[in-house]
């Protein structure tokens, strides 16, 4: 995501310059005024902390870290530093669709959302042993499959149902069904479950490593007059097949293919805010919201048992205990 | 065909009964008051011109003839006694969705028609040389590929357009790609055309013999404030595949996987139309102008020049030459 | 239902012949040998023991009864008579492309069905008075949105996961966004839930009554290794309509419009069986178990909590109360 | 266009500087090495042949004459700079999914290519009068139908079949259903035609003024073993909105809502070729072929007479006059 992200910035983020990628030379790094962060997420908020000490204005990848202490830490640092942009890159958040919906919902097109279905399902590596390992190792620091793939379609719902929703309950049960190694980590290669809202309103999420196709990021959205949904028929490029098979389209093989667009209007934007200094489209401390949920949401997948909060959002099961 | 309408009268037309199939024996054939025809195309009249003779009302499938005196023949026939029900079975005309279409354009909902494009694309059987003998055998007596398969695409011209259009110019080419014993029978296995007509309309068709992934058959209305399609999307069922491949859905590899409702509802509406003394819901005389648009296509394609018309339907292409 | 089941035996079930329908006259009843019992859920039960008391084959509307020991009853009376044909009617056991789904799976297409999601979401009637009257009397008796709507996503997961899958866990949420009186009858105009099975495998549903544009029941399954899905894209019929608005597909109003053949076929099986003396497709004691999820479902919603169950099928969690 | 190419240089073509947008100062031009010419179709010819004269490297909106004799004439004066880089710029050769098919194609995924259905089918401007002006004012200057808009088909005909097919005849019909204004230029708002080719091919394109949804480009090429089409089912993005209405997707309004990726793509491509001195993607001569065979389309479509050609591509439908 790193070099990504840099390339992003060199060739096609016209208002910024790329001063440096990943350089310890104190020479390049004159002029720098503004970092991305796109490397582990173990090391987002000391590299997030260290560039709001140096005055430098930052977009780190998601999430800011697995863990929501952190998370809120490094919140808070930047809410020192005003002058600075901080923002956590939630790249869906600048994606057409993606904005076509919530402006759908703002114009009333669907009454009042009400259910949020929303899946972040990743492509099954042709080659077994490979997925395996690859998917295994990233579990030792991914924070969980809810934390690292199902917070986005956390921080869509808090961009749909609104960023005060306070949870009521929260379910979710999963199983290992083709990555024996994640048991070590207590992670799961499939996961469901529910979030059951205090204003009458329920998310519920599927996070999978184990698509043959390709990537199938879907997100409907039910309101109480009508519906909307992205990606429902996931697509590489606007090309049928005809063959003795049937009609077939192509998938993207990697969220890359189809967030690309995205990525590079986060950079625009985020680029735009730093230099006029206006607000950053996304709230930071979203990105504390959307940790905490999905922290919830790994819990409950571990520990098979329901969590539930008060009106307030205080958390009452274990008092039950 | 003869066996599937004997199915269809025997199994799903609940007001008729099945007196006989194919039967020599006078004895069977008591009791029986209308004929369905489903044979080869070349006795179709023959056997249609018999059963009014002997007062039965008759339902044969199209054409009536690739002559399109004989045609005229049959009808003019029917019309000597007009107590007999007699149509030509074109059973797209009983499709729920070319229904829908032709409600919706009568209601107003995309203007005046004002193109229509449309095509019968037939499976390529996966045995290369069962493919070949089939069609080409076929070809010897079916009239060419533009009476035998455009016919449909014809008659809905007639439908969504008015029976009474009247063609101005008529171009048509083909190739023969697959199917080389065609030639002999000056056929194609691939074959386009335009159809302009007096009134500022057009239609242009495709028929063809070579699709691998199963049977196509699209048509499009294009009117002034709108279009509809039919079947653009063609589909066996409604499930999707999802596998390395990609996104797959599987197509019907015959007509009758896509029209078999359609020739059920024929055969009930004919029997009610038999039955209670009404008029059949398709007039008889438009099969021999369906023919007759079928058979100078045929010839354009066959020759490679294009066929005139003065306003009033009078070809006036042979005066130039 | 009752009449449309009386139609299709009269009209598309050419072996069997409708002798009455909800007939009082004793005349008329003779020679009844096998009855379609298509009343309110309230008395299937009662109508079935006492067709089966009368030696009759039957075929009853899904659910039984939506009390599991009622619906065992019925089954045991079922037992009694092993002559005669008894068979809970999920008539989307009947529907080609669920068929097609059932043959793919057996042929190994998706490697081992790993989790399953279907939804049954009827249509909101356009008129909102109309649609919450209908709908609250129908909750009085309907047994719940679980056992109502759900029961055949249930049967669909005893079909594909096998019907011998042992539940682990069942969690579930709904609420109330637009039909206020379902409350007093305790039930939920949407409502999804999470079944866990002992063997690796997950089951969510999503029940709604509040579609704008139509029924929508969807079903995907993810094997190990490829997914299928069915109605994944609702339509009525194959018309595409292009206006100013874009392009617009028209969804079935009812589930009649998506399920009127898989009912005529399941006439039409039942009646074979009946006259064959053959199996009836169904295993009639999967209509208890379907039922018997339905309604922990039901009560999991109700309650807000957490069922849980040993390997045996035993449920655990009252004990820990 | 011009607008849009010089904001694409500006800021998505990252190896390339804007230097002067339309600008008269000779110090703006300083530094100048390459222009790209987005102006009216009746002056590109003119500026391509000074850019050239002034040494520059040079890109034209295609076409870059309605006249077949300037656009060779444009290629030969290129010819005689072969240090320049000259490129006339068909946008869709630079599409993803046009790439897509290209590669299957070559890869032998349909056969041997043996029809292409092509349209470019432009939205009607919902102020009819505003619509109307426009396209009337429009077609003074642009060459009529098929050469403004159908010689993209050409072109992709030249590419899937390959640049050195020789027709053997050409059929076209159009009608003016809705902008009677372009009676006054021989123009037409629908047209549709039938290239035969002497190597066993054909083309059919249809270009219209009159889509009430979007743009709909539409792209099928029919083998010998399968079928490819682009963009069958027109999206704006990949959002579907469910109402009463049924279900829809919206629709590009122009084509840069469908190309404006490709046209990113031409720009960095052609720059990468000025820079590393390579040759550019596409050939130049094939412009003067493309506009060619529109002006010989257009030709068909006034005169209503079919063209005709020897196996050597000579014009023989005039001899027999």
């Amino acid at each position: 995501m790193g070099a990504r992200h840099a390339l992003n910035i060199l060739n096609k983020t016209p208002r910024a310059e790329l001063v440096a990628a990943f350089s310890p030379d104190g020479k390049e790094l004159q002029g720098l005024e503004a970092v991305v962060i796109g490397t582990a997420t173990s090391v987002h908020a000391e590299e997030t902390l260290q560039a709001l000490e140096k005055d430098l204005h930052v977009l780190c990848e998601k999430p800011l870290s697995t863990s929501v202490k952190i998370c809120q830490d490094v919140v808070d640092a930047a809410a020192r530093k005003p002058h600075l942009k901080a923002m956590c890159g939630f790249s869906r958040r600048f994606d057409e669709s993606y904005q076509d919906v919530a402006r759908k919902i703002a114009e009333g097109a669907i009454g009042r959302p009400t259910v949020i279905r929303s899946q972040t399902c990743d492509r099954q590596h042709p080659d077994p042993g490979e997925h395996h390992d690859f998917f295994v190792q990233y579990a030792a620091w991914s924070g969980g499959v809810f934390v690292d793939m199902s917070v986005h379609n956390i921080d869509l719902t808090l961009w749909y149902f609104g960023s005060n929703v306070v949870p009521k309950s929260i379910s979710a049960n999963g199983v290992v069904a083709i990555l024996p190694g994640l048991k070590q980590y207590k992670d799961y290669d499939n996961a469901v479950d529910i979030v059951e809202f205090w204003d009458g309103r329920i998310a519920h999420y599927y996070a999978s490593r184990m698509m043959t196709h390709g990537q199938e990021d879907v997100t409907e959205i039910i309101g109480t007059d009508g519906k909307l949904n992205v990606n429902l028929n996931p697509q590489k490029n606007i090309v049928n097949i005809y063959s003795r098979a049937g009609i077939t389209r192509e998938v993207p093989g990697h969220h890359w293919g189809r967030f690309e667009p995205g990525f590079v209007k986060e950079a625009n934007e985020f680029t735009a805010a730093c230099l006029d200094d206006t607000s950053v489209p996304l709230e930071f401390q979203n990105a504390v919201k959307a940790v905490q949920i999905g922290a919830w949401l790994q819990e409950a997948l571990v520990s098979g048992k329901q969590i539930r909060f008060d009106e307030s959002g205080k958390r009452i099961d274990r008092a039950n205990l």
